[in-house]
């Protein structure tokens, strides 16, 4: 399985973190390669991050178009994962969902808990959109300043093991899912001081992605996940404007 | 009031036809200006085209900045409308947000109808997000080719007129939404063929526009819409790089 | 447009504070009248006050035929509103729904709030009515008596700004709603003080009845709010049995 | 036992047909008394006659005060249900209430039938209101004329028995909900030609009424049905009126 | 009417309990007889005790099969109700259904109250599965030890009674629900201690299960719970395998 | 991984067929056992099935306990996993839930379909169990007899078929998941005759147990599955029995 980890923030620290955890996961026969986002913000975490990275998402997947069996997005809140999925024909996952799914067999709710309550609107969102809020007993981050989003995960270990023990005392969740790229690991180091089963949305993501694979589904010629009809564009990145332009052929 | 129309696809035919019945609701105090993407596509159909529509969209805001006191995103799927929301103080309406809460003023369902069943999982999830699905007796499309979207609407008038009544009997809608930006104008055309209201999303959002300037509201300091903190960013449009890096200061 | 503002208590003093905020919000072409009920209870709290002002509405309504264009019952919880979009072909919309849907277009979520905890349990009932459910993160009110009801809003003004902010901080609310025709005006009174936006249902519903207007629809032949066929009665308001005895034809 | 049976409509022959069904129905101990309604609509179908019914219902259970131990509303859509519960210390039950429930008990999903299509926005919006729309499987009618309200059930035997089969099979329901006081007694006489059980709601609103006295519940001092303050009003019944100033004390 | 109280617990103890607080409730012509489980564990708390119970209820109701005219199984989470109503024509109520149901004829939510926390999971999946989330407010227990099952009531009745009024207070319950076959007849004890109508299960379900046969309902042959074909087993109760290998003959 | 699949239907040709399928689809390094229910029914339909297989499935995962790293339940509806994973503390995956979960990562919504129509209530009552009701957009199955459990998908393949595409096109599933272990392996067979995505249940629930296992999770000291209290029993299969008495400390 060729799988390919995009991360749609321009921060090579984030990638080289989502790496060195995927890579840890694969099974054998999985050739794992990254890639940082050219272009975006280095952290995406309002509404309007995420459709910037949404875009910059399928203009990755693109401009890596043949060279893999499976993607995975790299942010929690699946930038782009429906566009992904509308037009490449192979399985892409998010972060979000693969933790989320994982944890839905771990426990009968769960709490994503993450670093900042700039990314809590957005993260909810993801999960309406992923159709999981009855399963989904809350959403909590830590409220204050961190020095830097490559080191945030340690600089606030405590502050974090205290909030998955409190989703867990409080809000009644079965599992933790851990959200935000910059948080990828923590789960591992920190799973013994925390009461309920934790998930890594990278290992969760690098298993689910393998598991795709693994179905041999076949493309859809019907459905909303269809190939879209092509389309003209004006002023796109260059390979998602090919791309769209021979996306397929409308059913 | 100074109404900013933006038109997210690059048709400027669609956004003649958008001007022309938005012009005709207008209050009299209210300057309509309109505005076509300067790229993009030529009409967002996919949950692709709807994350480029939406950066072109904050885009298109971006560069207007300073010069309207509302704005109105003049395709149905509402395209950014989430991040318009954090990124500018002024209020800012979808086309379909205000058509569908209008429709909930008249009736106890509604149903969308429009053109290409290219976009009915767009528009599903549109409804979604805005929460409105329990309102939404359907969301139905002709299944056929056309000629010119600019045209759609007088081509596919009288297949369009039996989908209305269609979703009257067959689904209960008290209420018929016409979606999609190609087919602005159509309400008022067809309405006494029709056995349930129809309504304008264009009419609806310029007067939803000038009831919110109306309100007065002040910028939120607090909840998901508050200003995100200001962030750094490369290789996007200058305009809207300049935006996020001053959008504010954190809460 | 002519604009019937009807106040189903018979308290003339909340219809003075209702036509004052609703008249400096009409457009240019909009003439307002506004007519305080005849009988029925001076201030709708409860469950038994909602049917009794249901009623004293549609006797309002039926009273004014012909004189209207679009018409808002100028009470909270929206008394009557079911009924009187089945017997009466112009547009009608009711206090609260007008200030919900407006705080739909500036957030994500919103609270209701107003000054007692009598009115809490009709309120939550009318937000399932028009299932506003998901957008509503909470309703609260103040627990504690009070002098007047003309004068509550002035009274309890500290108190009530305490509370919105209390709902932005502990529920989430990306904006409030100011709840009950007494505090009408106070929205924009206390607007600097509280962190999210603030939504005056009275100038609300003016903007929104200006909105239906401007739809041009026509009044349904179909759907749950088709004209009811033609009743007799017994003991009824004279006016409103003779609307009910020639309300229209069965479809 | 003493049990209310309060029908309001003003049709005499309606209630003749709820208390043979209703006498029927009562254990050993209980003592039945039924009233027509004084004024109001010979048959309750829409909204509008939902709130002078409900009104009506209040008058009636008010001026029989102190004569019953529990009360049935006789119509289907409960009208007046919420307030009764908040004037009324006893135990109050509707007619659709009554059924739905003992329905939840036989089968997973029910569906109502009735004979007039003009009932069933009311019945649905009814359903909403008890939050039983996830055990409702449809609200299916004739749609077509009958001779007389009395007489509607022999006339329409045939038709409904097939409407019962259809829901069964069409709409998957678990079992059949007879709804609409002229449908008294139609389950008992053609359940053996219906594939799935029958429910009538009169004899199950009397079997429920004597389970919620045999439960010996204290009135509420908190709570949405604690007894409102005294309240005064103008206009109205005055056996209505006086109940309303006496209501109770305030919490 | 020949009722049978089946406690699909092993504990002696709280079969007198249920057969007294039962047996006080049932009308003139009911003939109650209870049993208890035996084999199991004594008292079910868990999913897991829960599906040991749902067999040995199943297994209870065959061996007694011919001898009563409606069943009750006598634990608050209704072991084995769904397949219960498939292999018997007769009616059978579970205690928590009928303790809820009858809450939502006293109020618009109830809570549900026990003595241990082990208990609060199954009984929310309990309430899931009768579809009544919309109606209940919480699930609260006590969390703390206790001496003995049988006498748990009389132990903790203090700490119940505060519970009871903090679900009132804080949780907005409109009725308090008394869950556990061990709490049977604690609602009448304490009852004037608490500010909200308090239901107790045993004698909501032996009305009920009265309501029921006052039905006169036929079996379904048709929806989920018609008759299921019959079916060859290995190595189950003899007696529950006989039911099996007869159950029917539809399909 | 040492995964252990039970079959907790008696019949050893399911067995043989979950094997097949599940062993194709292990990664390198897992070891794959199966088992046969040693006693319950030959094929699980009903809910009456369901909680007499949850238990076999119990006694087997105790039976085997300390032998293996993850378990598959290998029955649909996954009858006893809610137990399963109180009483053990390796991940433990059902067949739907796999299956189910694995189709949300390829559409937005999902069908099943199955051979029976028996089937669907306890299909359908396992998917709200998963809190995925608004994920799936149909279970459909054939209404037909067939000669023989083990053969049952090869007699009815092109029927399958049909009725795969006809979710698709009827019902809007974007995916189609294969319900009922006997049609093990089907989804291979059929895949380029179906127009969506095919989710075989085998493959996705070992790739779900291996993802788990990479998780590298611990076990739940709190959240609603926790080791439940150490609990007495009187009659019950001696392994479980002594299970259960050792089940664990917590609370």
């Amino acid at each position: 399985v060729r799988l390919l980890l995009i991360n749609p923030n321009t921060s090579p620290g984030i990638t080289d973190k989502l790496h060195g955890v995927a890579k840890a996961a694969t099974a054998s026969g999985t050739v794992l390669v990254s890639a940082t986002a050219p272009r975006g913000v280095p952290y995406i975490a309002t509404r309007t991050d995420a459709v910037i990275g949404a875009v910059v998402a399928l203009e990755m997947l693109a401009s890596h178009e043949g060279t893999f069996d499976a993607a995975i997005i790299g942010a929690f809140g699946d930038p782009g994962l429906g566009g992904a999925r509308e037009l490449f024909s192979v399985p892409i996952v998010g972060l979000a969902e693969a933790g989320m799914l994982s944890a839905c067999m771990l426990g009968r709710t769960f709490s994503v808990i993450t670093f900042s309550n700039a990314l809590v609107p957005w993260y909810e969102e993801c999960i309406a959109w992923h159709g999981l809020e009855k399963r989904c007993s809350s959403v909590r981050s830590l409220n204050e300043g961190f020095s830097t989003i490559e080191d945030v995960q340690h600089e606030k270990e405590q502050r974090l093991i205290d909030l998955a023990n409190r989703v867990s005392s409080e809000d009644g969740a079965d599992v933790v899912v851990v959200g935000g790229a910059p948080l990828s690991g923590l789960a591992e180091t920190i799973k013994d001081q925390v009461n309920v089963p934790m998930v890594d949305c990278v290992v969760a993501s690098v298993k689910l992605a393998e598991a795709l694979v693994a179905l041999k589904t076949r493309a859809p010629r019907a459905g909303t996940y269809r190939t879209p009809a092509e389309k003209a564009s004006i002023g796109l990145d260059p390979i998602l404007a090919r791309k769209l332009a021979n996306a397929g052929f409308e059913q």
